[in-house]
């Protein structure tokens, strides 16, 4: 820590008007829209939680200045993700507060450092779940920023840094956005911004595990759980040509899941009875189902030797599994979170070209604390989209 | 059950001169030699477990007669599973007692039924962990009568049958056995009966998720727990020119691992420490240790994109991992159990033409109760055999 911050400082005393600056007509709303501002932290406005109630309250904090790795990006919107409650109520570990949750972000560029050239100010930009690693070691040279193998990937929101000046990375339920370059990706002109939101976590984190699978076209692809996530992983399968399976346990999702152009709704019963038709029958399944569950009947619904992958993320991060179902059921068991840069690009141009959207729902700021208890009711159809105009 | 019985009714009535009888030399001390008695059940004498103790004491019984598919094999050497405690202790569900547990059995044909060509009176003959199937399923079809597709995989000890006067299919801990003639397999020539009989059980087990693993000359391939099944993966590894490094917590396994021709033998503490250096170096890895345990740190020795295959046998038959170090360690888990009767007929040749030989120490049937808690505590050097002379 103490090494971040003294390297912060040296940065900060060599910067000179490293900055390229958006015009006048862009600025006209903004406070960071001259030279003499250059290194001055970015005010933001946004919503924060203050503890693991899971309330998010209006909150005005400041940002790291724009180096001359980073771009300011104007918030346009940002969605609601089921890991940001899951994360401010501490179901992954203790957190520090006050809070910005939000890692599906998309803007406009309003600064950019001096070294920047992926972007120009005026452009549309997107961020996902990360914001920084040590772009040097192999996996981040891959395209894996996400598995940096110095462990310096930095995540969106309440990752803590030095060099944010709340002591933590600060996420997307907010105005302004301030991040390294690399790990903001270019939102195409034919899709709009409040549609690109999600696929920066949703999208990402389904497409990656979907396309290792390498499936073929007419394969029978699964889906469990058809919320946020499970909802774009159908629409993915299905347009990467899958005879796309959907297991959910709301009859009320039936019709909508059957208009994506699915093989099959599934509306799993508690005792996972109508299931037992489906064993052995997928070539691969994804669950993207948010909390502990019984994975059995799931895993057992693969061919032998196929392979299922688990995105969720449950509380205190357990997966119990039988020894003997997995040996019987001969399924590879695999476990994935979101992807990286260059994946997080393919997604959302795969998706503008592809006419692949999400089902989402416009809210405003104060709607956002009703639309976390929707999420976790399993009501939300199917992504709740803050139009950052109301922070 | 009904059906089961009446089947068997039906089959006893229709029988005739269906047994290819021994000659007079052979079987001169049998109870069983002569045409008379062919219909007869085998009188049989063995150790029984007779509730959840762990305490096995003689025990006198009688199998079913000799049947149109069956072979009657005179045991010669019988070895001790970990399987076997855990079973008889109830680890995995209640049993029915007296149950003879044990299947990891050879010896010599003594008598066959009308229709069996596989085997004739005097060969060496050896049965590993299950007795029946359907023979008729794709899965049985394909040579993995373990995955019945019909679930009429027998296992060879303590699985209910009519068929058996006693109820439940009795194991090899006893001096005579019935078994259908397709589950049981040669046992060459070049390997003696005592270091055979460990490869019905530990070798196949071991050998068919590292031939699945397609492991490559020269990959590094992980072993955690050099028990009975560990160190016949170690041999049968280093055999297919697998780099081997061994995990074990015994640090006075050492001298003999290494003796082996493993690359590297590691001795894991408490806290795993030692283990990190491996993290992501291993090609492959296969865990025999048969008890819960904290997979982490093994899994996290697998490079990214390996694989790593369980083939414990956990009380409650329970894993449990953490999806955020599997995602991180992006290793596709899978576990196995034993292995179909044409790959057990190939370990059993292979380890006999190619001097892999498992390390054993012969007792007598006095001495089970002793070697069974010498399992538990760690302290086999690596299978005990039981003598079947001494039943
Ligand atoms: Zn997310
Ligand atoms: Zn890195
Ligand atoms: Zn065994
Ligand atoms: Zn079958």
């Amino acid at each position: 820590m103490n090494n971040d911050r003294r390297k912060f400082m040296q940065q900060s005393a060599m910067v000179s008007a490293g900055l390229t600056l958006a015009g006048p007509t862009l600025f006209a709303n903004t406070t960071n829209n001259n030279v003499e501002n250059n290194m001055k932290n970015i005010k933001t406005k946004g919503y924060a939680a203050t503890d693991e109630s899971g309330i998010l309250s209006p909150f005005e904090f400041e940002r790291r200045p724009v180096e001359d790795n980073d771009i300011l990006i104007d918030v346009k919107f940002a969605s609601i993700c089921h890991s940001d409650i899951h994360q401010e109520k501490g179901h992954w570990g203790k957190q520090i507060y006050p809070q910005v949750p939000g890692h599906e972000i998309v803007g406009i560029v309003s600064a950019v450092g001096k070294n920047v050239t992926k972007f120009k100010v005026g452009d549309r930009a997107g961020v996902g779940c990360m914001v920084d690693s040590c772009m040097d070691c192999d996996s981040c040279q891959a395209g894996e920023e996400h598995f940096c193998d110095r462990g310096e990937t930095k995540f969106t929101y309440g990752f803590p840094t030095e060099k944010e000046p709340t002591g933590i990375t600060q996420g997307g339920y907010s105005n302004k956005l301030v991040v390294r370059d690399h790990f903001a990706v270019h939102i195409p002109n034919n899709i709009t911004f409040e549609e690109a939101a999600p696929l920066l976590c949703a999208g990402i984190t389904t497409y990656s595990p979907l396309m290792r699978a390498q499936f073929q076209v007419g394969d029978k692809v699964g889906v469990a759980g058809i919320g946020g996530l499970g909802h774009l992983a159908v629409k993915i399968a299905v347009a990467k040509g899958a005879k796309v399976y959907a297991f959910t346990t709301s009859v009320d999702k039936v019709a909508d899941i059957k208009s994506w152009g699915v093989a099959e709704v599934i509306v799993v019963d508690d005792e996972f009875k109508n299931m037992q038709a489906y064993a052995k029958t997928l070539d691969y399944m994804i669950s993207t189902i948010p909390y502990q569950f019984n994975v059995t009947p799931y895993v057992s619904c693969v061919k032998p030797r196929g392979s299922f992958t688990f995105v969720g993320m449950p509380e205190k991060s357990e997966i119990t599994l039988n020894n003997l179902m997995l040996a019987f059921a001969r399924v590879n068991f695999n476990a994935s979170l979101i992807g990286g840069i260059p994946e997080t690009q393919e997604v959302v141009n795969y998706c503008a070209d592809n006419n692949i959207r999400p089902s989402i729902e416009i809210i405003n700021a104060e709607q956002i604390n009703d639309a976390w208890k929707k999420v976790e009711n399993k009501e939300a159809r199917y992504r709740y989209v803050i139009d950052a105009a109301s922070f």
